[in-house]
């Protein structure tokens, strides 16, 4: 959700200096270049084949993306820069099948539907699936349709259905009003996911986003820990919307100090990040929940206080192990890592949250939204030339 | 939400006895007749004039019923036995005057929207409202329309709204793969909502609603505190359909085990409860979430073990103080009542919590639904007859 | 913790009347009565063989009795009406064999250290001792002497450990200013826990307790599922401490209400209570977590509300699975019990709270403690007698 | 607490290079000289006069040093090093005049007693101790001590007192098992405590303590806010006992990498961390708890991810309001500061926890503990030159 903070900045005597656009600003991004292929370096291991979410095997995302119109808000109508984004733990049975999994709360001024359910049996049975605020009840509603369509005994001789559905506002791009993403996108987001790489930017439930005052947005990363630490994969995935322009680190570097002369958006917003953590290591819900706890620090690296305003919401489950819907036997037989065995997960959901968030910012197109509110896409010339400037370059992996 | 215990029961060897309808069984009930009417003793001092959670000032509650059809279930067409309840602090501008507000999960086997945001900021700034637990997602989406038709300038210039909405699962009786509960139904109970006597039993949320195996559904209950003791008054509203018919205590007799022979609903359900708390006093989130859980000890009394399938979430606010939307001024002064004067007040909310699902299983008439499928209502002559037997029955005041 | 209420009661006009003592008043009760042998019923089938904490096999429950010095209070030396209880979840090798565990804290007013880390890790690795308020340090340091000689080599290249050491205030009946309890007591409790019968009543970290202003202290009862359900035990051990006469139920009967002409302790104390939960179903932390939580709704059953005083703090664990200390393989093999599968278990934690309080009340003797301040034993044959015209005996059984 | 890591790091085939003392190490360090005087940069504002925890107008510290012996360890006998630090809220009568207060939970391997009450009553009405794992009982002993001779009236007439005690394992360095800081030395630290400068590094509670492989120990800073955003002031205080060499960042940049060359302690441990936060703005308990858990998001930018040995655990309060102990009004009347107006005071601990901590390592010296275990000072030197080298070095402002 978001929190205008209008009012607020004034009384409290923040002056945020809008200049118009430098004629060196330049909104061209390379397709498909990511953090990593500018030098950026990223701490706690090396990431999967991809780089992404779906490094963990069986993961599946879907996104629709929702653009149309230019130029005046008229509510209802547009200008539309929506979306929705779909994450599945895997893409079989899940109802039957269903995955250990725990919600954190780092300040709840958002919604992730469904959580006191996941918590309560440690366990998740539907897709988790983004979008804006005010369409979260319409996704939701598409999940349903989706469970009923799957299952044709909910509801009836079996269980009814609770959607795990996340939110951030868009409304400085997006006619939020106008509640565009419709349950159909969601069943259709859901439909296709699928694994290999993931979209990232202004896409699906990311494409009305803003963070740090840039075009934000979806973001992935993963890790894969050595086999003498487990071989187990981390992947994150990130709907970035939240930050002050002038907090932002990268590598640490404070690099949003540097960019203050590029306009920020024309409204106010405070934003939100709603965060999923990914994981093959056969795990407990309590132990997913210290993981979910921890995508707290790898936010923190990125340089937010996690403010007022935000929602900031994480969900984590497990791959490794299975949760039974109707166990036809009392006991359930797990092999799950003891926490003590733990730490190498905690790196990798840190590493893995702090890279997915600034991929999200690499990846997002310059935006122009309703009533021309404009989103840029953070100028990466600059952040490599301020990167160069504090050494804090890698060698850059050849870029195909 | 229900979690069905079917395959559960006959792992455990519990087998549920169904005799036929008992010939001396009567369906009819005095209209308006409560549970203290019966001469059913209940604790903790003296209800409000009306006995509901309307005598909180300001409060307001508005229900639609749906009830359409019969016979064998035709999935998406009928039969229909639902609704939708919303409950609202006053009638004035929530958005604008905020109440404080605490929400507390016993048992997480279900959903209340926006809860997330409600214990960050401790405040209520939306209608509460009940509906089944597949028709959540249209009712949050009603909750919005009502909102962004009130406030113009919602996810333009001012913040996203996350609507508050908790369900049960009324499948037994209801088409539930219907959804029949649309975003207008969800409207008009907020439209509606009034102050005055609350319509109890198979009304709004709880005309599907099955509670100890009887026919449960809405009730109310409220505690008006001496003045020696503050004079503040305490309201519950529960939408009750949970608890096994075995388990049921009325002021404190076993009555469900004495009234095993009148036939169960066909389909087992776990059920769930939602419990509104509503009070003058001038109270701050944290002594409301402390207020919230003592539903927990008003529901216990009523003798249900709040079971696996169950979804206990129960909501608290103050009608006592305001929250300030946008604050033109950092400070907001308040006056509030000191943890050491709460008892007086936590013994209304567990008394008001048993008396109001007690209410609800005393007002809600046997209800036909969906494959013939029937909840009976309680038999009171038989209620009265156990509890005096038992002594239990206080001098009944004189009913109009 | 106890939090007084005199100026609270005056300040809302609550009029204590203390009568002298009734003459058929009679302090005596025969050892070894319990609250069946009078025909009390509880619900939530039947008890184990002991019908205490320790029919779950391996429990062993050790306690130590000070009583000293009789009349005028005298800080720091007298009288002594105090004590210390300790719960071994088994007698092997507990810290490189925990148990899982759980804490929850029903309202906060109270201590039990250690929590953090059972919640945490999800285990226990030490025995749970009970004490008055403030002889908690010297009995946590007893846990620490005791684990430091059995572990030489914890805080070296050993891990430090963390007591578990829960309150209950005594200070009406002793001179809790003295800190009686001291460390070498604490290791004597552990050293003497044996399995077998639990001694009730003021014995232990009993001795000085008041519970609905009776005499109360420690408690137990026990429940054995039948095969089909799962044939587990559950065993609850309460230190009772809370309560107003008022508001005793027992069976649910209002049997408080019944005896205000006995005189109530001199001072008013808001009281508290610890509660322990065992049980062999082999659970996670999570799922204990759950049962826990049931604790509240067994002792709501017998009358509290919980007051603003109460510390009531509750903790779970299970002797069914082993948590290892050092793994030295990373994964753990386990069979756990599926939630669906919880309900009877659930049911034996509200039936073995309720009964375990009701029988601490049956148990303990009248005390008569600092400044001649006195706790008085319930007298059974008035609460036989009001239960009786109430028609809630059961038939008893037969007493050795 | 600290949970050892070998047999996992072996597991896990982590090596750990331990190399001979550098012969450019020095372990001089200038008297007084903090991270600041370095010019190391840190965020969010200016700090207060004292760049300490007592910038808070009314916040008194007390620190007690143990160090005493040298060479091998012989268990309760020495080499000491260890201590206990004291944060009063205030040197007026805190149990009369309380302060709003919570507590957060990032990692709960550890302990602070007491939390329980202090979220459940949301204030605080002792002085905030700090320890070594094994010294928790007594130095709540200590409390005890000081709070009975303060107030005699506790445990007859009033109430009874919970301590606040946390802890962190000093067991590397110091002769943990001995249990050398007592009940005397806590009762020392609150009496003298005092406000201005904080001594800081290897003394109190931090003599014993190892941070990121290095000397650590107690750190503190604060943020004044400008009269525009409100004017109040944070203060942090932390003994920082936590972290791996390579995970170390100092202003972003990866100092720990580079340092890897420095022997690290010779036993390996994950530590923990405590960290108190003040504010003198008027805020409420739901409010310092959002302010402890941003106390995470400043701990995370010097790089830990929050060890599974690590207990981090945080208190915020508040000095800019008071709750009663016996409140003869039920009315208690407050000016708080609402939740709109909170991100500068957000800002604020980040921006003073990662600095405290930083300051922690800048003033610990090199310390020689049992069996000559060795935590050597951070050196300073090469730390500015690897900053020079980022470029992240501010401006050095005049040193004394």
């Amino acid at each position: 959700m978001s929190r205008s903070t209008i009012g607020t900045a004034l009384l409290w005597g923040v002056a945020t200096l809008v200049l118009s656009l430098s004629p060196t600003y330049s909104e061209e991004r390379p397709p498909d270049k990511r953090a990593r292929d500018y030098g950026i370096p990223f701490g706690f291991g090396e990431p999967g084949p991809l780089n992404a979410i779906t490094d963990v095997e069986g993961v599946l995302v879907g996104q629709v993306t929702l653009r149309e119109g230019n130029g005046k808000l008229v509510p209802g109508q547009g200008p539309v820069r929506t979306g929705v984004t779909a994450i599945l733990p895997h893409g079989g049975d899940l109802w039957n099948e269903k995955v250990p999994a725990a919600g954190f709360v780092l300040n709840g001024n958002g919604e992730m539907t469904g959580l006191h359910w996941v918590n309560e049996h440690g366990a998740l049975e539907v897709p988790i699936l983004m979008t804006n605020t005010l369409s979260v009840p319409r996704v939701a509603d598409g999940v349903i349709t989706y469970m009923l369509e799957k299952y044709p005994d909910i509801g009836i001789g079996d269980d009814v259905v609770l959607p795990v559905v996340g939110e951030c506002d868009d409304s400085t791009l997006n006619d939020i009003r106008g509640r565009h993403v419709r349950a159909e996108h969601a069943v259709r987001a859901i439909r296709e996911a699928r694994s290999g790489p993931v979209e990232e930017g202004a896409v699906g439930a990311g494409t009305g986003m803003i963070a740090y005052d840039f075009k934000g947005g979806i973001g992935t990363s993963s890790r894969r820990l050595p086999e003498a630490r487990g071989g187990f994969t981390v992947g994150v995935l990130v709907n970035a919307n939240l930050g002050l322009r002038r907090n932002l680190l990268i590598a640490g570097v404070p690099v949003g100090e540097a960019l203050t002369d590029i306009p920020e958006p024309e409204a106010d917003a405070e934003g939100s990040i709603l965060i999923v953590v990914a994981t093959d290591a056969p795990l407990l819900h309590r132990q997913l929940l210290r993981l979910a706890r921890r995508a707290s620090l790898g936010l923190a690296r990125t340089g937010t206080v996690s403010r007022h305003g935000s929602g900031d919401l994480f969900i984590a489950f497990s791959t490794g192990l299975r949760v039974p819907h109707y166990p036809q036997e009392p006991f359930v037989d797990i092999r799950y890592l003891e926490d003590a065995f733990l730490n190498p997960l905690f790196e990798a959901v840190v590493g893995a949250t702090e890279e997915a968030i600034i991929n999200a910012l690499v990846a997002a197109e310059t935006t122009v939204g309703r009533d021309g509110h404009t989103a840029r896409a953070i100028p990466m010339e600059r952040v490599v030339e301020i990167l160069s400037r504090h050494r804090r370059l890698v060698r850059v992996p050849s870029v195909p």
